[in-house]
């Protein structure tokens, strides 16, 4: 009984158990958990410390084709460099077709962009924005067969959104090859009526991004999402929910029997509509959607945490450059919101942010913590048993914690390829150590460790639909 | 790295993983989970078996005083062995003083019956019936201190019933010692107002039980039971949960922010009010309290369970024998339903039925089957981290569950003191074969092979409120 | 004080009130209502009998283009002479541009049509199909500032399902204008999915017209419906609700507080889908939509009446000939129900069905019934206060009713252009023995006693969006 | 055709209609209604005024036993007095027996007190607070068929609250006799609990009058009321529902199909819990219960007024002088808010309260105005067709309002016997210039021109339960 790796001491949490243990690591694997185990090649000290499984972001933006001109600010390498020095260990980023391409043809080509160039492992989502023949009858099946079990459909962006018919389809496609659906909910047509009405009026400020997409634009596209997967009857998994009244969607639902997961994110417990509602032009930084809403709202998703109404605990990582949309070669953010490019980074601020004000706060355990950063992630997504947890026979995929490690969130800090991060300053208690990806440590005290073809693609098997 | 048993090869199942690896015992605890750990003085081969966390019975009944002349069926001898039987290795009954004795007396006296006559581990809630400044101020403080860190109220049965005003005052109690109160919500005055106009109306079959304790008497009774809970600002559980309209309460509540832990039993997913509407005197043994429902609660419990409204899967173990009501010595129980005992016997089945109702047909994960089962139990009762899980550290409290045995329940195969079972030929798939207390095997293969005096009292901690 | 027509000794019943007293009539209008008035130069004499507002029924299509080759069963002539048979003195349908045509053109021939045709008085409500800028920006306000105060759009139906911009674009113009607008709430998509499905398992009988119309389907359309003209700030009518589901999403907008308007009609509390579902095709002549449901939803839209969930009680009278869809030339219906024109007689049948199971069944008042049959349609669609009610200076639209009159609904006693009644058979108590309007009498005992020019359209004024 | 008096050219209001017409009015009758009736003998000129039907306040408290020490401020004279310059026509007090007294011995004298003493008429409720067998089984039957067809229980104030048992065993007798039971839902223990936690801290300013009546004591005590409706079989009226919690209780009580009726005060929608934390003692002027909320809850029962959720808006006038608690000779009520007698004077201020924030602000229509003031009070508490509406047959009970008088709330102005009011200098547009009783004048420009023997006591028939 030989390890390559023991960490010794730490306090090792799942989504069921806290305890002290030592973590036996052998081949990438977690070969061991117990007391005094034998000694390993090398010794990790981590007394004092709290082994998390490392964090699986499975809502995150990586080199997406954006077709305003402006780029996303990350690449594989950077944006898993950030994921990494967050204490993630998986992250799913999505894969969107360029125009003209197929999703098949997407596929390959983000497999290319990733390759040897990720300092996580990494798995794609598909986002389906074309519903023809070929995509629902040959791409799609196939390409879940091959393990890509997730697929993703908007219900806002122009060139994004589907009709009900599509989404209907896409559901069809999922049911017979047990795909899970995630969707963005949001109804186009009533933002596009609200902006066009908010520009006629002369309101262009970043905060109309707000303005524009009212708590009901986000109910109603929850609802009918829903109401489309009892129809189509799949499960499906609403993204990134902002506010409590698209919750009560999902607590109805859930009463009348319909299987749906949750997600939410840091921007909606900690930033709100205000922080988009700042002179000059800074309110872009905060620019997201579904926005940040108020506080009133940050309370009921707090709630939904504490009380399990949420699955998922995502960053939906969407990095842009502030200086690409406020530059003076982009007028036309500063002129309307409109052309603001939807999305904040948080890859790497994501989990520090939850343990300091859930955990540390006292509003969530360390068990639920490690249920809604990893292993549900990893079982919804078809990653589980072999990420999401620290347990004998998974990959070695660990973040050790400093619980008491107080930083003040800095862009200067942060690897991300954004410019800025909304949560400058923000201050927080407990922050990953280490990260260990498959038994190597990626990350130590703030510094990459590894390198850039640590990571590799994941292939995945069936979403665990009963969690 | 010495064991004194190592179980190999099985399926290990927690609330959050479940994957194959090797246990290692060593002093009773869990000393390692491997892949291949080294020997131990003892082997256990569990290949094709599922290793569960020893299931954590929080809602049992044993030995407690009736005063209606009528003795409880089990003894914590039998009590405990029928539980090991069905997988347990902990239970907590109800300690509840007899007629002139005050709590403290009572806690020793239970004591006093449980030494040395336990199959399992046992842990005590405390009944509080004497709302008076002794009890409050200082037994309760006491007895919480000394680890009783639980506390029961009735909203029913004559005698037992507090007012609202004692149920707020023993609120306070908890609150001040950090107690979590259990709920039996049924409101008695509505129950006593049927009950004579049943009887004034010449109906007294059994059947009348569950008709004069309609779902508005446990919904009424669960809301202001909520309601006291928020007005003294404590969290709750409500036991025994029947319906759905129970259920939507504790849904509104959540949706307030407050929090409130919810149980349900396997009559309220497999009985119904029918079974109560028998030829003869039958219907008797189903009378418990709540009743069964009907086909359409049944489903709304199952979607509870389904989705994690309930917290807790408990036996309500409450055993009589129907010789005793039914016998020609107790001619009141024929006279009325109301002179019948309420309480079904129930601890051996609780867990196959969950288990072939739930994991076997698909409708709830093997992960959400250790949580109801057993973690949650030890993690909100302040048993946790040594019971409810399978985890370093833990108490080697084990069950072997071969997933594929068929059995047939029968009265004659239990080892309860009841002398019938309400799931009289109810047809299972999945038994556990062997049930390890602290890592000696206490039954294997239906058979008893521990002693009286293998379980004990486990004092507890606070109760963890942040599941 | 001279009177041409004074109704003696009936009942009045209005929205506030029911009492004995004599109705006085002068120049069409209800000059005076009092004890022993003085005599008028006719006199009928009603003792006995219930002196109702004559009905309005603001839920009508006439002589509406279908498009599918299969003609509407009635003209002005046939279907005014049905609804005053009924009971009625103004029915509201809907104008629908033929193709090509614009609304106001459209206008213009239904003007033409029912020139000189009507035993009732009418007012045309606008469907809008074609939003385009003449359509919003012109024809619209000039058609609302001439008195069709009311719109309609559907979310249903090939060719008139408007998109979600589309529908916020005409609630914008509907409160520019002062007008209120009703909402056909069935989710186009999701019903062509279903009816995709349905033929392509070989499910074409009339029964797969419902089943592929669920409440999910009417549920979300009703739900977007409802946050839609919350974005956009208006009041909205939800048109025949049909079941429970629906009705919670009226409730919940209103607990939010939305101004929501909520109609159900006949087929919703006499009707399901068994009907349907019978041998040979008689099913088809049961075809409308939203579908009849189950004897649950039934239940529940009765409470909603009786509680005042709903405003409004209407026909949705929709004729087609069995003969026409079943006959050898249409052989479409018979290969799918999808070809079945969607809709079923009934303005003849509205009242007595609302009168005999509402009121004689002491479901709802005499007040209720009032408000529910003539009152609330007047109000919120701006023909108050010179219809709907039995008040001074009011049109002396008045039903005399025999509330002890047992009638079997039969098809040779209707007096519309279809050739069935769904309603065949169906047993009533209470049934209108004389209609008058505008104090002339235009039915008496069955039969049509005034002209077809006795009729006459009436320009309508503003919503009463408070009632 | 002749009118002893003919009110000429108001805007005569019902719930169902408004409209210009002329009252004739002969025998203390509404003779006719109509255009241009004949002369009467006396002669209104009433044109740009308002008829509505003379105010019912269902919700009153007269010269009722206290118990304190503190007597109440208004006997029979000077509360309908006030009520008459309120523009009110009939007022229910409640009739409660003095300690040792049977109810029916409470109704004799009660009757006694109001003979020759009254400006409108009266009718009492009947408060039942000893559930005896005589009085449940003799006097309530006989008192209810002697035309008090209404009855009150409590759930809060020691003395008064019944068990649930017994207020079970009064909703029995209303369902036997035809009685309708209305609620005063608080939960007594749990204001005590609150009450003596808040005093133990010093809390004892009026503050916290409100502070220990929160939300879900009122919350808990209206579904408890319901529940216990709903298990007995009967309809019942929630008082004074302050909050929209409580509302939601009601809606889903609905939503459930149980027949609730709701009622709230103008303190709900104007006052708060502010206005009890005032310098020195004023507070206590707006001691009332349950207490004033804040603007969230007056919203939530703004929307309850606007789409019908509540039936009935009452004064719930409970007048106290101010002197009397906060007199040296009363040091209790400074000593603790415990001690402050609960209620407020306010009949003479409901309707202008109404009449301003809701017609002449547009949230409800003046049809709405008369069935929330009068109509439905009558036809709920079986004063209908008598009372309650401007219709023929009617008692002729009007009160001409000036809707454009714009007024000052003072105190100098009122005719009560409080010493203050709550809503001193509080501005409304429009008040009643004219009050007839039984067509007899008894104000005119807020003089009282009746005498004391005007008002009489209506024996009342059954509750209309369908309205």
């Amino acid at each position: 009984m030989t390890f390559d790796t023991v960490i010794r001491g730490a306090r090792v949490v799942t989504a069921a158990d806290t305890g002290v243990a030592d973590v036996g690591i052998r081949d990438g694997q977690i070969a061991a958990l117990g007391m005094q185990l034998p000694a390993g090649r090398e010794e990790i000290d981590a007394h004092g410390l709290i082994a998390l499984p490392g964090g699986v972001d499975s809502h995150v933006h990586i080199a997406q084709p954006s077709g305003e001109g402006i780029e996303m600010a990350d690449d594989f390498a950077s944006a898993t460099a950030s994921a990494a020095c967050g204490g993630n260990t998986t992250v799913l980023p999505f894969c969107l077709p360029k125009p003209g391409m197929s999703l098949r043809e997407a596929v390959q080509d983000y497999h290319a962009q990733a390759k040897d160039q990720c300092h996580t492992d990494v798995s794609f989502h598909l986002i389906v924005k074309d519903v023809d023949p070929q995509t629902l009858g040959q791409d799609l099946p196939a390409l879940i067969e091959a393990g890509h079990s997730s697929l993703k459909v908007f219900m806002t962006y122009k060139g994004l959104a589907l009709s009900d018919r599509q989404i209907l389809d896409v559901f069809e496609v999922a049911k017979r090859h047990d795909a899970l659906v995630m969707v963005h909910a949001e109804n186009e047509d009533a933002i596009e009526y609200l902006r066009d009405r908010a520009e006629a009026q002369g309101n262009t400020a970043p905060l109309y991004h707000a303005r524009t997409r009212p708590l009901a634009v986000e109910r109603e596209a929850t609802h009918r999402a829903i109401a489309l997967a009892e129809i189509a009857g799949v499960p499906l998994t609403i993204v990134h929910v902002s506010n409590g009244e698209s919750m009560e969607e999902i607590r109805h639902a859930r009463a009348r029997g319909s299987l749906v997961f949750a997600e939410t994110c840091p921007q909606y417990i900690t930033l709100s509509a205000a922080d988009l509602d700042q002179a000059g032009f800074e309110g872009a930084k905060y620019v997201c959607s579904p926005p940040p809403r108020d506080t009133t709202e940050q309370a009921r998703i707090w709630a939904g945490l504490e009380q399990g109404v949420f699955d998922l605990f995502s960053s939906d990582h969407c990095p842009f450059r502030f200086a690409d949309s406020a530059g003076k070669d982009a007028p036309g953010a500063r002129a309307s919101f409109r052309n603001i490019p939807n999305g904040i980074p948080g890859v790497e601020t994501r989990l520090p942010i939850l343990f300091s004000e859930g955990v540390v706060k006292g509003r969530i355990s360390l068990q639920r913590f490690a249920a809604l950063s990893a292993t549900n992630h990893a079982r919804l997504y078809g990653l589980a048993p072999r990420k999401g947890s620290i347990a004998v026979g998974a990959d070695a995929d660990i973040a050790l914690w400093d619980p008491t490690l107080r930083r003040t969130i800095r862009q200067a800090d942060l690897h991300h390829g954004s410019d800025y991060t909304p949560w400058e300053g923000f201050e927080v208690t407990g922050w990953p150590v280490r990260t260990l990806l498959r038994g190597v440590s990626v990350m130590i005290d703030g510094a990459l460790t590894g390198t850039r073809a640590g990571g590799t693609h994941i292939a995945r098997g069936k979403p665990e639909i009963r969690l």
